[in-house]
């Protein structure tokens, strides 16, 4: 059995797995760079490692946290979400060093990570994928070429990207060729591989996508779906599961299809497969994720699963606690990605000392922060701080579950996304639950709303505007 | 509909209550005396106004508080638990005020709450009742006649007694002659009724009680039961939710009898029927509590239901949301109270500023709390300061997760009974499920912790270490 787990990650996702551990009696080591001294992973967990004094290499460097792992006495490694967790190097590593990788193969992660290579596998499995090209272009006459052939609007794509970056809707001809060699740049930059690809740009689609697990002994499952078309730019912003807009029958059918592709590739561990929902019901293979995706909980909320407890038994080779049947959803969980930016200039990143912190509580409520009152948010990182997750039995109930949470959770000192989320949860197309991936930028108006001063902001404006008036 | 609650109590039940009404989108107006200038609930509800200088005579004064609920604004009134819930003469002073008391109505809190018509109320719907007096007793020469035809031990209680005290267990004549005279006086001083009955003392049962919700139409359900056995003198510590050691015949056995109990006595509004479980797997009576109860919030996790906010609609007149058969259980929830107490010391309430909290987050953790950083908690209220309820779809894995979530949550600056609960969690006994109210009174040795510093202390204990062996 597993005993020991470098947790090769940061903030909350590490925090999360420090719990996971603490509750299967397992050991957690947990890894910090200077930028880091006083981050909350290193607080929870029962080791701590210092791995340089730049802020991000450190968590980048697959041979020294390996090592690490193997130093500190680790058997096991957690790669997290972002940084290597989908570099098959770091699981190779792990293998050569007898250290047990928790998620899928090195060669899996490679082939899902290649766009075209998993297109082509979800192809010869039966899967629907969405009309493109079956190899990487050659040149932007191909592109255009193809373009033609499939029809405007075309997306196109980095090979090896992912989390929404590397991709760019071109709207005709003049669009894709100008956007050509800034994609190329772009994946030659993110991702250090310069291959692009074409396909079809769903309009306006919702985003769907199917948690899944798979054992060591060929179990695959589906754990439902999640509903993450509340995105902007390609990030996501709320994830909902399940989606208050699929029929019973779409979600079966999703489900065993998402099984399907898990199965067409040998699947082991946890893993996300991404579809779109097109406005005629149709849905599109988007890409595999090959790793814990940031909105696991709302899935983890309503079906009582411990995703990150089941990847620990799955890498310890355990079979599958659950057969497809044992797992039941209930209610709805809502996610609410508490981003320390600015909606009202642009959602840039606010960053600082959190003066205040008041953690959110009552029924229906999970939280999932790297913060407390004093943490001083550093700059180099994804500027997501915590994740609000609120359950309730039914898709109404929940929404107005999250209102009173998102009012409960203060978060002062940066500007966050929480009075954004306000206005969207009060929006008639969201509570209709039927919304896709172009609600945010059909919205502007919704970073209209006004901001609420703290209480402490709020008195010292009164005492002056007394002083003021006394002639103090 | 009811648009805006008194919220007439104080700490953790009244931001609870706050709460609920932010769901429903109805203002909630709080109380507070000078002791509670920067409570929680203060700063939690919409309104909150001042109700005298003493800690403690605001809460409760009922003509006060209807006078308050009226010219706040308010139509309905929640009187949490503890303080005026219990107490017929605010539901009567409510309705002849026109604000909606929300809790069953006048009669039946007054019938539940003397002890002797409860039991012949009871007895007449052929609830089984522990065998005992059908009248107040007139003298201990009474007590003593009835007590030898029963059997030792007995309970002298308090006809008008609750919430564990005016209780007394006599395991011979001698007790009981000795005990009468005392019970008598803290029946008088604490309910300010000295009548007295005697009842067989069932040795170390279960505690079950079943959480029930009747409304205006007559529809009456239950929500399952609750296992209240970690009592330390009659106060609950820690609650589970289902019991781990009922069947599932058991349960539906229990629930049946308390809605039979509830629609004996017309029973509308949220109610808990409390239960005897004897070492034979009989099952008695023993009160019933007409009000929210500290520890709904287990009852909440495994149904989904949310009570408050049910109390509320039920008040205002609608029918209940749900039929028996829409009430399912899932998982189990164990739920701790954590006290500003030290275990140590005979749990003498230790009081003063907390220097530090942090709130446990993660998966299947709720945390219904009334302090912050930097609150200091009064001497003059329940020590109680905070409730953790876990959940897990196992009962072992629920252990697992309030082991985990008891060491995530810190409250520095007063001791809690937090380290006691983590020995607690480690018994076997405990562990098994077939724990008996005896629990605490046989496993002293769980207060023989080693006690953690926190980690500010232990810092400053090594630099002084260090300070001192290099001569400064």
């Amino acid at each position: 059995m597993i005993r020991k787990i470098l947790v090769a990650n940061r903030g909350e996702i590490a925090v999360r797995i420090v719990r996971a551990c603490a509750e299967l009696g397992i050991k957690s080591v947990a890894i910090y760079t200077d930028a880091d001294r006083h981050a909350l992973h290193v607080k929870k967990a029962d080791e701590a490692y210092h791995v340089g004094k730049d802020p991000i290499l450190g968590y980048l460097n697959a041979h020294t946290l390996v090592n690490l792992a193997a130093a500190s006495g680790c058997d096991a490694l957690h790669p997290g979400y972002g940084f290597l967790s989908e570099n098959p190097d770091l699981a190779t590593i792990c293998a050569r060093r007898g250290i047990r990788f928790i998620g899928p193969s090195p060669d899996v992660i490679r082939r899902m990570g290649d766009k075209i290579q998993a297109r082509n596998a979800m192809l010869a499995a039966g899967i629907p994928v969405v009309p493109g090209s079956d190899h990487n272009l050659e040149s932007v006459d191909e592109a255009r070429a193809l373009a033609n052939q499939i029809g405007y609007p075309v997306m196109l794509k980095a090979t090896n990207g992912g989390g929404g970056r590397g991709i760019r809707r071109c709207d005709s001809e003049d669009e894709l060729l100008k956007n050509y060699d800034r994609v190329v740049s772009e994946a030659s930059k993110a991702f250090g591989k310069p291959e692009v690809f074409v396909e079809k740009c769903v309009v306006h689609p919702k985003h769907i996508e199917v948690q899944i697990l798979g054992d060591t002994q060929g179990n695959i499952i589906h754990l439902f779906e999640r509903d993450c078309s509340i995105q902007r730019r390609n990030q996501k912003l709320i994830e909902i599961a399940p989606s208050p807009q699929l029929t019973e029958a779409q979600r079966q059918y999703i489900g065993k299809l998402a099984v399907r592709a898990a199965k067409a590739v040998g699947y082991v561990n946890a893993g996300t497969v991404e579809f779109l929902l097109d406005q005629d019901n149709q849905f599109y293979f988007m890409e595999m994720n090959t790793r814990l995706q940031v909105e696991h909980p709302i899935t983890e909320t309503i079906t009582g699963v411990d995703i990150v407890q089941e990847q620990i038994r799955i890498a310890d080779g355990q079979p599958l606690q659950y057969k497809q049947e044992d797992i039941k959803h209930r209610g709805f969980a809502i996610e609410f990605r508490v981003n320390a930016e600015d909606p009202k200039n642009e959602f840039l990143p606010s960053l600082g000392r959190i003066t205040r912190y008041y953690s959110p509580g009552g029924p229906g409520v999970r939280v999932d922060a790297a913060i407390y009152t004093d943490y001083v948010i550093p700059p180099y990182f994804d500027s997501m701080c915590a994740k609000l997750t609120v359950w309730n039995l039914s898709w109404e109930s929940t929404i107005e579950r999250g209102r009173r949470a998102l009012a409960d959770m203060l978060v002062y000192g940066v500007k966050t996304t929480i009075p954004y989320y306000q206005e969207i949860l009060k929006n008639p197309e969201f509570r209709s639950g039927r919304f896709n991936t172009g609600f945010v930028e059909t919205h502007p108006e919704l970073t209209q709303y006004v901001e609420k001063k703290p209480p402490e902001v709020m008195a010292a404006a009164i005492a002056a505007a007394i002083a003021a008036h006394q002639g103090l």
